[in-house]
């Protein structure tokens, strides 16, 4: 099955990968390596997941967050390369997660992340991975997920 | 234009770059890789703009502070390659911006890096970007940004 | 002398690095850079050092802190490479303190993890630094660290 088969028996689907508001790019190429912009909870333009994880949300919401979060770096790779068969792995990702004071399970939610590229992605799911809590972060977002690949080379 | 030139046309300078001040180091390059130890808004051996965006500072004194810190990281991309002839583009900024509670719109401060990047560099901005809201940084500075670019290997 | 005879001299060993607990990796390796997960201050699969410097912690016990988690990075890097002889140079590090409110010397905690590299891996310790203060983080560790090393490619 292809990476869209795998999502799509989830019941999940691509969302289109947000543009850049600013003066920088979704995704750069360099030295066989993608970099991904930060990604948040984006469904149809508008952040969905807002506020602390153990306050405004519950932990089964951040989870839900980090999975639709997961969802448009899926997206981003899926955009810049076209599809996933230049994808060789993902390196790393970095998860963090709007917290209420107190709250310490940050892994356990970003699981939902990592688990969410290991169904569809299988071998190329690889990365490595460092978690964080925070007070709060930009636009209220319950999540941002920031992930760097390996791709081949362009030919 | 040069870099140089072009940061004239605005009144501005590259300062004198910071040197670590433990065992580490203000540039490494490895794989085609620069990477740039966490800058500030630093002048003169000072940090300029302490405290949090939207309480201590304003918006646009967090703007004039991500400026200053964008500067220092030119700096330290010149002091490395002699110059930016061997740039090839930048490649990742992680901005950090210390806010008071309730403040989200990190990406409007950190954008006065990105649109200077843009300015200057042009083609050579390139950059993916996460932002991020801290409640107080190292030395009470009010932005780090953290910088990965693309350098052409050495002959 | 061998980093296991420099680490012996000062009264260190290399821990049994910790295994992912999740659908991540510990380690993985690149175009020529191995990456990290993010290493806490682990000793026989406990936190050791829990809560914030400046509050829970004293400074002193922040830099064992750091200490202890570079301890645990270098477990993950003689791991993964099974020794230190493919290991080119440490490229990066991110040092984040779990810290009191109005405590601002993060650098100085995470000096500690630098100075052991330093110290153990001379040359090879190399690194560029990014150091913030969290007001908590996952598990409630005092400390995380976040490494970036380049690796001879594999023959």
């Amino acid at each position: 099955m292809t990476v869209e088969q795998k999502l799509a028996a989830r019941g999940l689907a691509l969302p289109v990968p947000p543009q850049p508001l600013g003066a920088y790019r979704a995704t750069v190429e360099a030295n066989g390596t993608l970099r991904i912009s930060g990604q948040v909870p984006l469904r149809d333009g508008q952040v969905v997941f807002k506020g602390r994880v153990g306050e405004a949300l519950t932990v089964e919401q951040g989870k839900q967050a980090a999975e639709l979060t997961a969802l448009n770096v899926l997206a981003q790779i899926h955009r810049h390369l076209g599809g996933f068969d230049r994808l060789v792995q993902l390196i790393h990702v970095e998860g963090y997660v709007a917290s209420a004071e107190g709250f310490y399970d940050q892994p356990g939610v970003i699981d939902a992340a990592s688990n969410l590229f290991a169904d569809v992605l299988g071998d190329k799911a690889g990365h490595t991975r460092a978690v964080f809590s925070q007070t709060q972060l930009p636009a209220n977002a319950a999540i941002i997920l920031v992930v760097t690949a390996q791709i081949e080379p362009q030919k």
